[in-house]
C-alpha cells in the first residue's frame, strides 16, 4: 500500500498555484510522495486530460491516487468524483469528460461522488475558483495517506452515469480498410497517434518494411493520401522518411523519421481527425 | 519538525542549474525533501519572485525553507539573508526585495544577515556568479536538514532594514470608490489580480450577480473602462463575458470567463497598473 | 549508499512518457527517489545531453544514477551502455555520443553493454519506439535498487570504445592567444559559456577590471571583435556592457550584464563556433 499521489492540471508551473497544491497535501500528511504527469495540459483541454491519463496510470502501481485538474466548469453545479479503476488506481477529479478514457478502456470498478463541504480545506470556503488546491489536492492528498476511505468520500454511482466525450471506435469496413481518429500528438516529436490498436491493424496483413496506404481527412477535407513504410522503429526508414509504426501504447502511430509529421502536413487531433489505412492493391 | 525545502528561481528548467542545486542540498543530506515553486520568474523579476512567495509560503507546513533565488545583484555588495515568517516559515535570499510582500502581509520575526564566507559550498570560492548553488542551495539545505540553527546563520536585523520594493496599499476614497493596483497576472488563464483584499471589496456593498464599474489605467493613460458582473466564479457569467471575483488569495480580480482579460486588452502589471472599482450609480 | 535516480530527455513534460517513466521505476523500487536534471534538451542533440551531464553529475552524492535518453537512434543497432565515473556515478543511456563530454573530463572506470533482452520491462516486447521507459527508466531503477549490480549488467568494454563527439580542446598558440570553442549557451541569460579552462585562461595574466581583446568566428566567418572587460560577475561593468568572467564550472564565459549576449549577435554554439582571447598590446 503506497501513498503516492500525482498530479495532472492545465495550470503550468509559472506560477505558485501548483506549489501550493503541494504544501495543502503535505499539511494533511507530510510524509506523502507527491509527482507530477504534467501541468501543461492545453488550458481546458478536457480531451487531451482524458486522454494523458490512460497513456500513464498504466504504469503506476496500484494504489497510487492521481489528481487531474482541467476544469472549465469550477463553479457551476458540475459535480466531483472519484473513482477505483479495474486496476486498482484511484482519480480524483471534476466530472467533466475527464474519465473518458480510463472509463472506456480501463474500466472503473467504483465511482462515488465527491461530497464538497466534507472534502475540502477547511478556511477555503470563501474561495470559488481553485478547487484544484481547495478540494481536489486536498481529497487526494487524504486518499493517499488512507486518511479517509475511498468508500467515505460520498455516494457511490454508477460507473455509466460518468460524463463521458464522444469516442468513435476504430474499425474495419467491408473492404478490410481499417479507420480511426487522431487522437493525440506526440508534442515534441509531431507523431499522430491513433485510436486504431495493433490488434486491429494485424488484419491488414502488412509486414515489416512493406508499404500501405495512408489517408488523413479533417472532416471530409483530404489532408494526406500517400503511401509508407510500415517499420517497427524511425530508424527503419531514411532520415526524413514517413513511416507507420506501432506506439508505445502499442496503437497505430505516424511519423517521420527526425522530423515532424504534424507540422509538415498542419495536422490536429480530435474526433475530427480521420485516418484511413489500406493494403496497397496489386493488379 | 519537516525537513521540506522549497526552492524558486528566475533560471528555468533547461540547463543543469537548477539539478545541481538539487545535488549540492542532496550532498549536505540525502533524506531532505526537496520541492519546486517555480523557475520561471521571468528573469531578474524581483517584483514576481515576492508575489510568488506570498501567494505560496502560507500553503506549506510551518518548518519549511524556502530559497529563493532572482539575483541580478550577484557579485555586488548587495546582502543574502535569512528570515522567519510570523508563521514559522524559513526564507533564505538575496536582500534585493524579495521579500517585500511576505515582511508586509505575513511579518518577519527574525532576520538575518548570512555570513557568505561561513555557509558557502566548500570548494566553491572561485565561482562567482551561481550562489543560488553555492550559497543558498547549500544554505537552504543545512537549515532545512537541521545542520544549523537559525541563530547560527549570521548576526541579526531589524526586519524594517530589509530591502523593500515600492507597495502602494489599496484604500477607498471620499467618494467610497476603490482604488488598488494590478500586481501580477494568472498567466496562463490571463486574470487580472489585484492588491484589493475582499475585506476592503466589501465595502462596496455589491451582491454577487449585480453589475460593477470598473476601470483601469497604465499610470494616466485610461485602458479600460466598463461595467461588469460581480460573480463567485468564472462559471456564474456566459463563455467570453467579463467578471469582477474573489481570487483564491482572497483579493479582488478580473477575468473573462474562458478568455484572457490580459490579451483581450493589452494589460500588464505592476505599480503603474491602477485598477478602480466603483458602485453603480442609479439616477 | 542511496536510492537516487536522476532522468535526463529531450520529451519534454507536456505529455505523459515521463511520468510514465517515474511509475516504470516506481513499480521497481516503491522506495527509490526520483529526480529530474531536465527534459528540455533540444530534440535528437546529442551534443547538449553529453555537456548537461557533465556540468551536473560532480555536484550529486557518489552512488547516484543517472538515466539519459537523447535518443534519434532507437530501434537501431546502437548499442545500450552503463558506465560507472571514476567520482563514482552510474549513467545508462545510449551509446550515441551522449557519454562524451564525461569520458573526457570525468573519466569512466567501467563502461558495460546493456543486455536488453535481460534488462526489459516485461510486456513491453511489441513496443520498439520507446526505450526510454522500457529499457533505461526501467534499468536505472534496478540498478539505484540495488536490485541488479553494475557488473551484471551486460558485458564489459573498454570506455575508449564508446562513441564520442568530435572535442576540440582549447588550446595556447605561438603568440600566446587562447583558442576555445562555444559549448553552450546558458538559455535564460545568453551567456557563452566555452571550453577554456581557468587554468588556461589565466596564462594570459589579466588582472579583474583590465580589458582583453575577444574574438568569435562561426567557421571562417567573424561574427564579432572587441575588447571587454575580465570581471568576477556580471555586477562588477555596467548594465548592458559586456564582459568576459569565469562560469560556475570555472569555464570562461562571456556575457552582456542584464542582456543576452548571443541574441545581441546572433551566436549559436557547437563546434563550429570558435572563440580566441587575447591581451591588448601596448605600443
Amino acid at each position: 500500500m503506497n501513498n503516492f499521489l500525482v498530479y495532472q492540471t492545465d495550470f503550468g508551473t509559472a506560477d505558485g498555484a501548483v506549489s501550493a497544491m503541494y504544501g495543502v497535501a503535505l499539511q494533511v500528511e507530510p510524509t506523502l510522495r507527491i509527482f507530477d504527469l504534467t501541468h501543461d495540459i492545453p488550458r481546458y483541454n478536457i480531451w487531451e486530460a482524458s486522454y494523458r491519463l490512460v497513456q500513464t496510470v498504466q504504469y503506476w502501481p496500484a494504489g497510487t491516487v492521481f489528481v487531474s485538474v482541467v476544469d472549465p466548469g469550477v463553479g457551476t453545479n458540475r459535480l466531483s468524483v472519484a473513482v477505483k479503476t479495474k486496476q486498482g488506481h484511484i482519480i480524483v477529479t471534476p466530472d467533466n469528460g475527464t474519465l473518458t478514457h480510463v472509463n472506456l478502456l480501463y474500466g472503473v470498478e467504483e465511482a462515488r461522488v465527491l461530497n464538497e463541504s466534507e472534502n475540502r480545506l477547511s478556511g477555503s470556503e470563501l474561495s470559488y475558483t481553485f478547487h484544484g488546491r481547495d478540494v481536489y489536492a486536498y481529497t487526494g492528498a487524504r486518499l493517499a495517506a488512507h486518511k479517509v476511505n475511498f468508500s467515505e468520500i460520498g455516494p457511490e454511482i454508477n460507473s455509466k452515469q460518468l460524463v463521458s466525450l464522444d469516442l468513435i471506435p476504430a474499425y474495419e469496413d467491408e473492404n478490410k480498410n481499417i479507420h480511426g481518429t487522431i487522437d493525440v500528438l506526440d508534442v515534441r516529436f509531431g507523431s499522430l497517434w491513433s485510436n486504431i490498436p495493433y490488434t486491429l491493424f494485424k488484419n491488414l496483413n502488412i509486414d515489416y518494411g512493406k508499404k500501405l496506404a495512408v489517408s488523413i481527412r479533417n472532416d471530409r477535407r483530404q489532408v494526406y493520401a500517400n503511401t509508407m513504410v510500415y517499420a517497427r522503429s524511425f530508424a527503419d526508414v531514411s532520415m526524413g522518411e514517413p513511416l507507420v509504426y506501432i506506439n508505445s501504447l502499442l496503437n497505430v502511430a505516424i511519423a517521420i523519421n527526425q522530423g515532424s509529421f504534424a507540422q509538415a502536413y498542419n495536422i490536429g487531433c480530435g474526433q475530427s481527425w480521420k485516418l484511413e489505412l489500406a493494403k496497397i492493391q496489386t493488379l
